[in-house]
């Protein structure tokens, strides 16, 4: 464990049941749903100085800290939270929770529905970012929150944080939005469709009923993930990595095995990724994603942001081709059209979409100054 | 069938033994290797009016013409090869062959081991593009042919034409090399390697032995082609292709159909292709893209090239992302600082990597001028 100055410390998911039904946007009306989530940080006396962070496609309510004194992997986004960090706990408040429909303590197609005793499998409804969104504002007011002072996430994790404001405008104060898109471009959707195949083209998916089964989808799954890591690097990030070397030997091995380390990585990626997340999930997510529209859903994009009162960081990376920069320009274009407080900054970065997890110096600088200078310095205007 | 005029007419796909085995860069002596091809136009007195076509991934001996009357599809280059087009069968003697390991004639894992009379499965060797290089030699000279006016290709084809000037420098005049790399970068390698991946744990591959199954590794295939498919096109021909457009539909079906139609096209491009191509081959032909690394090889590009006395016709798409203008360009400046005769033209295009199949008519001028003007014009020098 990291030095305690430094650190949440030792933290613990803990768990709420919303106990009225929440009605999604495909029509159903669906409950119980409990929600894991996180906590760092006290809530003040107005209980207006929270920043709710939303994760990516597979990440949890585990932002930052560790689960105990042993324990050597911090938080997802533990270089971003914590004391004296872009995300002060020595000032604010951080909530982290799961997303609606994942496998890390949140209610998803994993979850025995206690109508039948039975995982719900692919009987979960589909959901949208939307009804992600519904859910954790069912914990913010559990929790006794009045104001969230940022809700601040990257990739899936920015759509979240849009759809938070848009939903909630009186709530939210500010918004920071880091290698997003108001809506995946085709071709991000065709990499989910292929990955979401891959899953369902294996026979152990046997339609979504595998939790007791001796076999999983694991293949399908790994393939799935494998796609989606291609997409999170860059051609920069993967020269930098792996270049074309070979993985353990200086020939060709001239058989279907590993030859090259690139391949060696995406493998091991692939394989411990199906320790951790469920296959079913990973369907109902990416198309939550997928389905993810501003333009479509609003009319456009800024009836979308229209009534917002929120202050807007964007920050995107160069190399990210995944959600290019090109997008979050799109969003910034149309702040500064609607005459919203709005500061967009393109990092350069090597990383491509992952940059957003491992460019934590600079993204701190720009975030700590937003959060300390800009908005405190208006909070009470 | 399109004006005969224009149109080679009717062809017949041949086929030649060849009878002594072959040193493959494994190790392995092969044979007997059967080889699949066609030619269009006549040979000269002087036998070196050949024109040598090498294909892409998944294409054929069949370039051009129509395989009958009623036949409405004609070769995979028909745009390019006929008389008075690009490749000019009034002039020049046009072959084209399946390459080596594919599945359209020419002997491949599908084929027949003779010793076993079973098919070849994964005993088949694994072959380089060297390899397939020295098989075509083995077909020119059955033809008869004394001298290549030029070798051309587009993607791997390109690498094929590369090798070929490298392999017999003394044979070939010229070389129209088009979007095409003397490496892939580690990216390119990955998608390859997830397409094989998906194959190889798709249930019904059984290790490449399917041939007799009732069940073929079509899902894993049908997978592979979509990934492929992504990176053939780019953004811009998705936005153009597809947008975020549903097919047959106003509305999302929150399920787990095909809602979007860039996903009814992958799907459709998935399906027909297990139609007519080989998993194994798959496999087998993306491991030789896979291997070849002229650098590798040959210690340098300069090394590489410097026997060679061809001229050169080097055509890169600005589009294109997966063998990007970037890799054209290396090729160029090595072939500039070797003083050798390289022509260079990025095309602009908005069809990615496909455009070597589609924009015939840009491409056409440029190697109708450089074949008809800068190569003939110096031909008896």
């Amino acid at each position: 464990m990291e030095n305690k100055n430094q650190s949440v410390g030792i933290v613990r998911t803990e768990f709420y049941t919303i106990d009225e039904k929440i009605q999604f946007e495909c029509g159903v009306n669906f409950g119980p749903i409990t929600v894991a989530y996180e906590t760092y940080g006290q809530l003040n006396e107005t209980k207006d100085n929270a920043i709710l962070i939303v994760h990516a496609l597979t990440g949890d309510a585990h932002a930052a800290g560790y689960h105990s004194e042993s324990d050597k992997k911090p938080g997802w986004w533990d270089t971003m939270i914590g004391p004296d960090k872009a995300f002060d706990t020595n000032k604010y408040y951080v909530i982290c929770s799961n997303i609606l429909g994942g496998c890390s303590g949140t209610t998803g197609p994993s979850s025995i529905n206690p109508e039948t005793n039975e995982p719900y499998g692919t009987s979960f409804p589909v959901f949208t970012i939307e009804d992600t969104v519904k859910v954790q504002k069912k914990l913010i007011d559990f929790l006794g929150v009045k104001g969230i002072y940022t809700v601040a996430g990257g990739s899936m994790g920015g759509m979240q944080a849009m759809q938070f404001v848009i939903s909630f405008p009186s709530m939210v104060k500010s918004a920071v939005l880091i290698a997003t898109t108001s809506r995946l471009s085709p071709q991000a959707i065709a990499f989910n469709a292929v990955g979401r195949n891959s899953i369902i083209s294996d026979p152990n998916w046997n339609n979504g009923n595998y939790y007791n089964k001796e076999n999983k989808p694991d293949r399908g799954l790994s393939n799935a993930r494998m796609i989606g890591h291609i997409t999170y690097l860059c051609e920069e990030a993967m020269y930098n990595k792996f270049g074309r070397r070979l993985q353990n030997k200086n020939h060709y091995d001239f058989n279907f095995d590993i030859d090259f380390q690139v391949e060696s990585y995406l493998q091991h990626q692939g394989q411990i990724f199906v320790d951790r997340f469920d296959a079913n999930s990973y369907l109902y997510i990416t198309k939550a994603v997928d389905y993810f529209d501003l333009e479509e859903k609003y009319g456009s994009l800024q009836n979308a942001f229209k009534n917002s009162n929120a202050k807007y960081l964007i920050i995107s990376f160069d190399s990210d081709w995944l959600f290019p920069s090109s997008q979050s320009k799109e969003i910034v274009n149309t702040l500064m059209q609607l005459g919203k407080d709005v500061s967009y900054c393109e990092i350069k970065s090597p990383c491509g979409h992952d940059a957003f997890l491992l460019e934590y110096d600079v993204q701190s600088k720009i975030i700590k100054s937003f959060l300390n200078e800009h908005i405190e310095g208006n909070y009470y205007e």
